[in-house]
């Protein structure tokens, strides 16, 4: 299972939030996703008022070891598998979250919704799709 | 924007289709999620009746250029930025799909939804969110 796959940042998350909520669904926070210029094709489609999938790193989280293999969610009592749960702390520090598009400017994206930490590395958008795409 | 971001599989897509849907929110084929068994206890909350998030290397697709900003899915008629589409061909290729777990035994997790390529490297499970986490 060691072969390596390289992933490069296409921009960051930027906000001057002390604190964020531990979930994008309970997060009425603004932030902005500041994205690389050279993507600004690759946002022709994205608008103002989309629900978005953003990827990113979460590069504040410690390294995984089998310690982290079960975790025990804060307000909960006890220890469950990390697939099952949103942990930060993951084999691929990989994290998800869905936010709503406010504004885009050039490549600058204000969205609601932000449970990232202020310089999160952003690896992908992607649409939220909830119905069928043929 | 060139920081390096490394991440290994933590198990593979196998099934025997000889083609797949080009979206999981139309496909109801079968296949299996084999993960690697040193995370057998991160699969200790995974269970059949889940639907998981499940994210994953495009391994196949060929290197991003700008000649990929924008594309024209299949069945459109006009080019769209890629991140407003689910193309494969991605600056980051990372895929996501939502699928449907039927059966789990050890660490292989039996699934529907299928539209990944058999082989895929399989970077992280999530459950898939649609109410709020508190």
């Amino acid at each position: 299972m060691g072969m390596e796959i390289i992933f490069r940042p296409i921009g960051y998350v930027h906000h001057e939030h002390e604190s964020v909520p531990r979930h994008w669904s309970v997060s009425d926070l603004e932030g902005r996703l500041e994205i690389d210029p050279i993507y600004l094709d690759a946002l022709a489609d994205t608008e103002a008022g989309d629900r978005i999938v953003v990827l990113f790193h979460f590069d504040k989280s410690p390294e995984f070891g089998a310690s982290f293999l079960k975790q025990t969610p804060p307000g909960r009592d006890a220890p469950k598998g990390v697939f099952g749960i949103c942990s930060p702390v993951r084999p691929n520090a990989l994290g998800l979250s869905v936010v709503e598009v406010l504004t885009k400017v050039e490549c600058v994206l204000t969205v609601r919704g932000i449970d990232m930490l202020d310089g999160t590395p952003i690896l992908d958008i992607k649409p939220h799709v909830t119905g069928a795409v043929g």
